[in-house]
């Protein structure tokens, strides 16, 4: 775990498919982030890595957590364009939102990638629910480990949460949809204030 | 979910393999419990339920979860013996505890299976720390999913700890072993209380 | 490839499962054979060699290609007895004859096993239509590679074609059930008669 | 198996990938071929088409038997680009030779797909050492039945080989690289004459 007072850097993205607008951080304030960083010329990536993002697209409640791709092309930019990525999402049924991570001058890397300082595809960042950097894994990520991770990071506190919000409901999975929220309780936030 | 009130019956175990003691659920308080029914000639414990169990007790630290499994013959009696057991967990290499279920006069179903009133195998039981049984999940368990489960359990505040102590360690999950502890905090504790 | 003149030794076998009587290198001779040596609990065999072994006897004609198992215990032998092995054998759904190796005296490896000079389980061996031992692989098997050695073997003139015809058939693969005949046409029968 | 006066008919492609120079049918003569048409977004190609025939490339040796790959593009064709194929061949490594099937006009199939008339990707298609068209298959193809298929064809007497040889060398895997020659025998080679 990074430390906590390590807010991921905003985005810088182009385009997005599978959203009807734009996403940043701060809309997605208060949700557990899982954010996967591919390509889709990576072998990793199309392999293991976006099947297994697919599945935490199906599995998390989608007010608890977001799941986001960001497209970060810093090699074959010329085979891996927006139009070849929308075919690539459509026949490979990327159902969650991806950004395509933005380009500046002729620098390879994306702009994104760089300020998050990844070191290739897959890339998989865990953002809690107040906008902090938790955790970056670059390559595989063991889905028992990576739902555990998910799950512990919903069930802290979120910062809207906890000044909103007076919910004591028990934390708990459900036998159906996993996860269930996570709500703070007042006096933690008193406790972390 | 099942109801909290739901307090998970006491095995019924002729001898167990993988540990120097018997062990009991009331041993075991406090920690958060993933049992695993199977038999050894069931393709499907064998081919994705018993390396999944293994990946559990690889994952978690052992002081908060046991990975326990039991072995419930229901059939094919003479050829699932203790010895051919062990031979199994030998071949295997099945590292956790494992206790075999008894069985009563000619009744084919073992007793603890009976109790639980389990399906068949492969079979997952969560039991909380309190020792409340929490999911029954009987086939394929989605590893994404039983992380989850097991994270959100092991960050409920358990029976003895909310009573006994004070620890304010912030709950969460490391690089490097995943969830770590799940104490719960002084004003939880009050406010639960 | 062995040399030509190496003679598979005859089987020494207690019992036979999927078959309705003893079967001997003799009695198939004619046949090319695909012989797996394994062992139950032996997680190479289980998860790779048998399923394999199943599709061998799913996809070659019987007439042409015998697929058969050797259950070569040298190890644990107390777990992996004939009546375990008939019930691994009626849960993993084998269809095809399987031998169980004899044991001699307090001799660990079973005597086939011992003759044949095998290393371990699984082990392949492939024997011509005449009888010659051809091949011998310990460990896992390509099956693209596995299924162009049976073609080849079944496409050799078996022993009574070598000496009595001149078939010029073509041989060839059917789009429905894989490698053709290779078969001995009615002089062959007579040879046979 | 179609039937054997089945010609394939040439191969109409705008580039080739892998190769130092155009491949063709007739260059490829007395070879066995094996042509798997693909699209690079196609999951099922990535997934399952492509590792196997890499696979062949690997297995067989190259002067008996020709693995092809045919980039068949009949949707998205502004994402599957040859720039694009060249990109997605280096990173998964392919080596067997590629060819980009041609486009005229607004056709969405390209010419060679509509002329062997395939119903979509992956198609494997077996040609024999004479050229002629001996199988097609659409979708998965087990790798056993395809390596038996592939031997049966090496094993035919090949249309100059026919002409030329009078080899005698029996036919036979070897232990390391398998299905070695293919060689015709004399009397076949009059039958067939």
């Amino acid at each position: 775990m990074l430390a906590n007072s390590n807010f991921a850097p905003e985005w810088r993205v182009d385009s997005w498919l599978n959203t009807t607008q734009p996403l940043s951080l701060q809309s997605l304030r208060g949700r557990v982030i899982v954010m996967l960083s591919f390509q889709m010329l990576c072998p990793g990536c199309v392999a293991q890595a976006l099947p297994l993002a697919s599945r935490v697209h199906a599995t998390f409640p989608h007010d608890q957590v977001a799941m986001i791709g960001l497209h970060t092309v810093f090699e074959h930019h010329e085979a891996m364009t927006p139009v070849a990525l929308r075919a690539f999402a459509h026949e490979y049924r990327l159902q969650f939102p991806i950004g395509i991570d933005r380009h500046e001058g002729s620098q390879p890397l994306p702009l994104t990638m760089e300020v998050y300082g990844m070191r290739g595809t897959p890339t998989w960042t865990l953002i809690d629910r107040e906008g902090r950097m938790r955790q970056q894994h670059f390559g595989e990520f063991d889905p028992l480990r990576l739902g555990a991770e998910i799950a512990a990071l919903m069930l802290e506190p979120g910062a809207t949460a906890t000044r909103d919000t007076g919910a004591t409901e028990a934390v708990s999975c459900s036998d159906g949809t996993c996860p269930v929220p996570a709500s703070p309780r007042p006096d933690d936030a008193h406790a972390h204030a």
